[in-house]
């Protein structure tokens, strides 16, 4: 099949690698409808990540079932699906606890920009359509299988609750569905940090009821103006970067709770600060499946649009375009068309 | 007034001292009839912490109100009270938000081990007794002013459930204080990391159902066995060390929360498993006022008896034979009576 792959940092190719094939009875393959690029695809594309030369990357995808084990019998070939990029048998102590990222199955999508994906743990982990969905549905059905859930785990992370102050830090395609969760959650003002046009645009539309253009200590000011100096009810971190840490622990409010969903990289957590102030921190890698039920609901409903973070869309072929126009951010999002 | 003061690391005094003032009419004076050691205090006798020489030292007590400032009006000379370690005026956002530990007019008890002390906002922080509590209880009473409270605080942000296991690192009087508030809160089982058999017995009387005397990874082993591999639902930290915390991450399962009071000294926080395994941290300084009234009910109708962990009562003037006596481990806690 023609699968995106990473040979180095900056070199991505498209190319024809094995087809997926089942090899565990919980197994399924997905003929993917569309693929995308995640901003955590972008640290290996940068070399903060160690690789492989020439894995397949992208765990982002929706689809058609093509075939399944023997013991995905929840499904059957022309479903489509929402495949999350973390599968979990939903069957274990952890899942059943709500916790389905530390399922002990825990598995990942590994050719989500390509042909065709495999999924670990179908039963558990996939949810189907009533039928093949309306095309103006794909980019939303899209965000289902990472984003939009991870922004969602950071508002549930953060605690954000009806009438409450959401801050979102990041405005990437996370922190834009950060912003739709935190608004979905009933937040009275939703502040959304962010710099560029484009994504504020986004960021209004989802929601936001602020924008704060400021970074570091200025941001912070900003904030304690817009909160009468009382700071957020509730933080999301969709970033992942020690900046992205401090302005989160820097405008959030004692006894609150930072929501991080941003891969850390080189970070130091203020844990005198923490201590002081009563900060906690919750969050980490999405439990997709767990919301995946209550978001294809809204999204069929109408209810939440996220697939308007994607704002370029490419044929497969082209993926390594993609990834340049999301490096250099004149993407916030791109979606692959095999 | 005799009071206890630090010069230097080991170097505890008894000796005369100004008597506190009102100095602001939120202010009332106490005249102690117990003030307790900490087992923070251990980290400026350590050496761990800054000092100033000459400084009074001791931030728990109890006693009767001997003064009031113009503002202190729910309060009158003769009222016996618990004093929280840290005074807030419980009436600010972050004290209306349930985080009286971050109260914009927040301070503390500076002189717990002497014959007077000083509360900065009487109206706000104290709790009154009707009439003088029989003699019996005030050792109870005196452990709400910190460490009964901060084991509460430990088992609240660790998310202690009914029917829940929770384990509880450190079995200093606060550690002690956390099993007795796990067990209060309805935790099936209460898991006690303890090697010291005066400890553990006290352990086991505050309803903890396992001890573990395992330190550092054959700690975390028999954790695991106990809980058929799956971790924790709610771990209390109660040291603040490195070791606790590492600890502390080891023991709880995915998607739980590690709920901390010790004081951070050097402890790096393991942010990479926290987001890996979707680990929250939570917790600090504990907002004393806030479990204050629930506590008393508790304590004077009989359902917690945490007065346990002093096992020692010396005359004030024998405070640096307690500190001694705490430092070298011969003595859980030390009631002070001046």
């Amino acid at each position: 099949m023609r699968a995106t792959t990473i040979h180095a940092p900056g070199d991505i190719r498209v190319e024809e690698v094995p087809d997926p094939k089942i090899t565990k009875p919980t197994d399924a393959i997905i003929k993917v409808t569309a693929g995308s690029i995640c901003g955590s695809d972008l640290w290996p594309y940068r070399g903060h990540n160690d690789i492989t030369p020439g894995d397949t990357i992208g765990h982002e995808c929706i689809g058609v079932v093509e075939e399944v084990g023997s013991e995905a019998t929840d499904f059957k070939a022309g479903d489509f699906v929402i495949v999350p990029f973390d599968h979990c048998d939903n069957t274990c102590a952890h899942c059943l606890n709500g916790m389905q990222a530390g399922c002990v199955n825990l598995g990942f999508t590994a050719s989500g920009q390509a042909e065709y994906s495999l999924v670990t743990q179908a039963n558990g982990s996939m949810v189907k359509t009533d039928g093949l969905p309306d095309q103006a549905l794909i980019p939303s059905l899209l965000a289902l299988s990472d984003v939009m859930a991870t922004g969602w785990h950071a508002a549930v992370a953060a605690g954000v609750k009806p009438g409450g102050t959401a801050v979102v830090v990041g405005d990437g395609a996370v922190g834009l569905c950060g912003v739709l969760a935190a608004a979905q959650m009933g937040a009275e003002r939703v502040i959304a940090m962010s710099r560029h046009e484009p994504r504020q645009a986004i960021a209004r539309q989802f929601g936001a009821t602020h924008i704060v253009a400021e970074r570091g200590k200025e941001g912070a000011a900003r904030i304690a103006e817009i909160t009468d100096g009382i700071g957020a009810d509730a933080v999301l971190e969709c970033v992942g970067t020690d900046q992205a840490i401090k302005t989160a622990f820097a405008v959030v409010r004692p006894g609150a709770t930072v929501g991080f969903v941003g891969v850390p990289h080189d970070v130091e957590l203020p844990v005198r600060k923490m201590f002081q102030l009563n900060i906690g921190l919750a969050g980490g890698m999405a439990p997709v499946r767990k919301y995946l039920p209550e978001l294809l609901e809204l999204t069929l409903s109408g209810a939440i649009n996220p697939g308007l973070v994607f704002d370029l869309t490419l044929p497969l072929e082209k993926s390594p375009e993609g990834y340049t126009a999301m490096d250099e951010r004149r993407a916030i999002k791109v979606l692959l068309e095999p």
